[in-house]
């Protein structure tokens, strides 16, 4: 019997372990997962620590008893991967403080993410990763006034969100001159760091110096912050340790895999956060570590093993996040990231409403569009608005990955009924503001 | 100088006339337009009905006073163009009682569509179709306590929707056996058949046979109804008598016109819901009386007339309305619409919600997805949600348009955070359930 071990139990993991079982109900199926917890998403971790929801088992999707009854797979969890030996194909792994050796044919690696570290110890310094984690350190958060938060990419704006409706008094410090600058040109971030500004003590173009006394005092290169303790969330790394050396590693940083997601050694796999993708527009190897992407690779790693022929077709790094109102997305290239990539661009923001004049309710969105210069192909979105992002978000990745032009895209036949929308569609207006210049309805 | 009249001064026509306006600055633009209302928006008829806002101007983009003054378009309202000589070129125009003869170089064809009439007469018999009529209807009908609604089509039910909410007690009758029947395939109209039946009286399966007593006694095969008013909503068709005769008609009944809104006379354009387009799915003759259509036709029309070169895509057929906190929508094909033009499908249909288990407020939302059998290129998508449908429509409207296959619209990278989707976007599950069968999470 053929024997997959799978090393890490997230959402790429689980995802690519039900499928394997689907398509080859006779293969053994091992998941190894270092936590309690599996196909959990950790996105929630801001939203349990605003309280929204006590129970932590809805992190997970499954229980590992789900999997291990209905779907016949292995899952063990408390279960820690610490070696890993590709050449003799085997595994090393610490089950309840014993270590025990397992042997396989096929290996999954989807190990995730870990967040980046900032060069300091005490334990008022948190970094919110895990919902194994996720209920010790809302305890611990909750018990403080006054907290500082490090960063102001996705997880920082979501944990000051979350943390000041707990009432506590937050202290963003951000090195960036706006937030969200790896998610949004200045035009977009601008609007999004007033809001924020409106609403929290935010420091930017703070670099962070060190943090000391546990985590109680932040100092940065233009002031010093005493603190009853410290958030740090200045990004995440692919957590790849266990076999950097043993695979091909991408430029990014992260496990190379090819779009089936094969790894440099046979029969080994990658998938998920731990794994590059190539970007479909610059064509050039990416890192996009979010959720979707991840259960999609699962998917493709799954079958691809299960013995289908399904190909991964690349990312476009869509992103989307939440602060008060204003919910945030981006797809696509940046213009910052066009200039990096060589790639001429033009591009159009229209402010315009969700619903007709005279409808009530009507909310603010904000559509900027980016546009190759010379093909006028879309190939960047970012939108800001109370309602209705999302599905537009969604709209502008599949416009993204097909190649339409902005004519494609002003043509595309949107839907109007008052209630939800205006007849010019604001992404139609955008398309139509990148090829003509003309905004108005 | 070169002179274009524009019969029609609704979304169409107007669109058409700021594009020419803007790209030939020397033509003379002349709109004729019966009443006493420009670029106006029929759509908001029923929120006014409903008491939703109260100022008719607001049904108007722009006023007659603006075009004149900022556009320099000789806006003519309360101007109905009578004969239409396209031999001579020459229209007559009835202006303040007074009949006048106008000639043309460029002629717009762009008078819209009309309500469908039933074979009965008297002053509590009610059409609902144009702004300049919604004060005075509005006015009546808030006078009557018992209303029939005759059609439970989109306008049936947005009439019914705003009524009831005015305290009426409506009696829906509807000839099909469920609810927007010509919209929705029956799985999914029988959804919102079963919202619509438990907040109103609905009678489905009963054809009209006649309207007597003025409006008062409405009789069908099966029943006959005391009420105070009868609102007709049985369809629209194209309004184009007066030049029926001059121009190719097509096979929809409205007027044909090729990718550049030409019509069968040189230098005579149509465009909006007097004109028939080519159904991009089918490649057949199609006529989609909507709003967007209706505008961006305009656009076309427009521009070509200002010497572009712009060219119409065709139609998908997008259309959405909404009862209460449902909001419903429908774009590409129906499988009863795939059946009669003999495309072989498969469909998928998976009920999901709009934000995470764990966090409040989460909506349902149902997507049917359909795909040619052969090909697996997606061909409809049809949407009852309580939020977030319309940029899932819109999306779903550019995925047929351009023709993915659902594993192309499976991998269309959609974003994910907790308060506004679910890591498995609804509409990635329906096409996986697609070409895989499997429909969970
Ligand atoms: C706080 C937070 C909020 C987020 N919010 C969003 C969001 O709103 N939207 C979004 O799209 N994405 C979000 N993300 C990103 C998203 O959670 C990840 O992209 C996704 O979880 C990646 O899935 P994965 O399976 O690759 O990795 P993970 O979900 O991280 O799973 C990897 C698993 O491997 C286990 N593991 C690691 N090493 C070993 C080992 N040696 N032995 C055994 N097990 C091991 C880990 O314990 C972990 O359970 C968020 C992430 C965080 C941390
Ligand atoms: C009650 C109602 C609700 C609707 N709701 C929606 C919706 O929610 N979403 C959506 O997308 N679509 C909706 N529609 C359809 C939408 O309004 C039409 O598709 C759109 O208005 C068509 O634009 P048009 O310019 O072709 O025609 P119209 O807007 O109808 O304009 C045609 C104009 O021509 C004028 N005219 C006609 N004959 C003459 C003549 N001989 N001389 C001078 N002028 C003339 C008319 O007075 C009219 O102003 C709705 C329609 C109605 C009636």
């Amino acid at each position: 019997m053929e024997r997959l071990i799978i090393i890490g139990g997230g959402a790429a993991g689980m995802t690519a372990a039900s499928w394997v079982r689907r398509l080859k109900p006779n293969m053994h199926v091992t998941v190894f997962e270092s936590t309690k917890m599996v196909s959990h998403a950790p996105c929630g971790i801001p939203y349990f620590t605003e309280g929204l929801f006590d129970d932590e088992n809805l992190f997970m999707t499954y229980t590992p008893e789900y999997f291990i009854e209905k779907r016949k797979i292995n899952v063990k969890t408390n279960s820690k991967v610490e070696e890993v030996d590709l050449r003799s194909r085997i595994v090393v792994v610490r089950e309840n403080q014993e270590k025990r050796k397992y042997e396989f044919d096929y290996l999954l690696f989807s190990t995730g993410a870990r967040p980046k570290k900032i060069n300091a110890e005490g334990d008022r310094i948190f970094y919110v990763h895990h919902p194994a984690e996720a209920s010790y350190i809302r305890q611990k958060l909750w018990s403080f006034n006054r907290i500082a938060i490090i960063g102001g990419g996705i997880l920082g704006i979501e944990m000051a969100e979350a943390l000041r409706a707990r009432g506590k008094k937050i202290v963003l410090i951000h090195r960036g001159r706006y937030l969200l600058n790896k998610m949004l040109d200045e035009d977009m971030g601008k609007i999004v760091t007033d809001k924020v500004e409106s609403e929290i003590e935010l420091k930017l173009n703070e670099s962070l110096v060190s943090v000391i006394e546990e985590g109680r005092v932040v100092i940065t290169d233009k002031g010093k912050y005493d603190v009853d303790a410290t958030v740090v969330a200045i990004g995440v790394e692919p957590n790849i340790d266990l076999v950097k050396d043993q695979l091909k590693i991408g430029q990014t940083g992260a496990i190379w895999a090819d779009n089936h997601m094969r790894t440099s050694v046979e029969n080994v796999y990658a998938a998920g956060d731990s794994t590059e993708s190539i970007n479909i527009i610059t064509k050039k190897p990416d890192w996009v570590p979010f959720a979707p992407v991840a259960n999609k690779m699962g998917f493709v790693a799954g079958n691809n093993i299960g013995g289908k022929d399904v190909t991964f077709p690349g990312v476009v790094g869509t992103m989307i996040t939440k602060f008060e109102e204003f919910i945030i997305g981006k797809t696509g290239v940046t213009e910052n990231e066009a200039k990096r990539y060589n790639i001429k661009t033009v591009s159009a923001i229209v402010h315009h409403k969700t619903r007709a004049r005279y409808y009530p309710g009507s909310k603010d969105i904000i559509v900027k569009l980016i546009a190759e210069a010379d093909t006028m192909r879309i190939i960047g979105a970012q939108i800001v608005g109370e309602e209705e992002v999302l599905g537009r978000l969604n709209m502008m990745a599949a416009v993204i990955q097909k190649g339409f032009t902005a004519e494609d895209l002003f043509f595309v036949e949107t839907g109007y009924v008052p209630p939800v929308n205006r007849v010019w569609d604001v992404v139609t207006l955008a398309a139509r503001k990148l090829f003509s210049g003309i905004s108005g309805e």
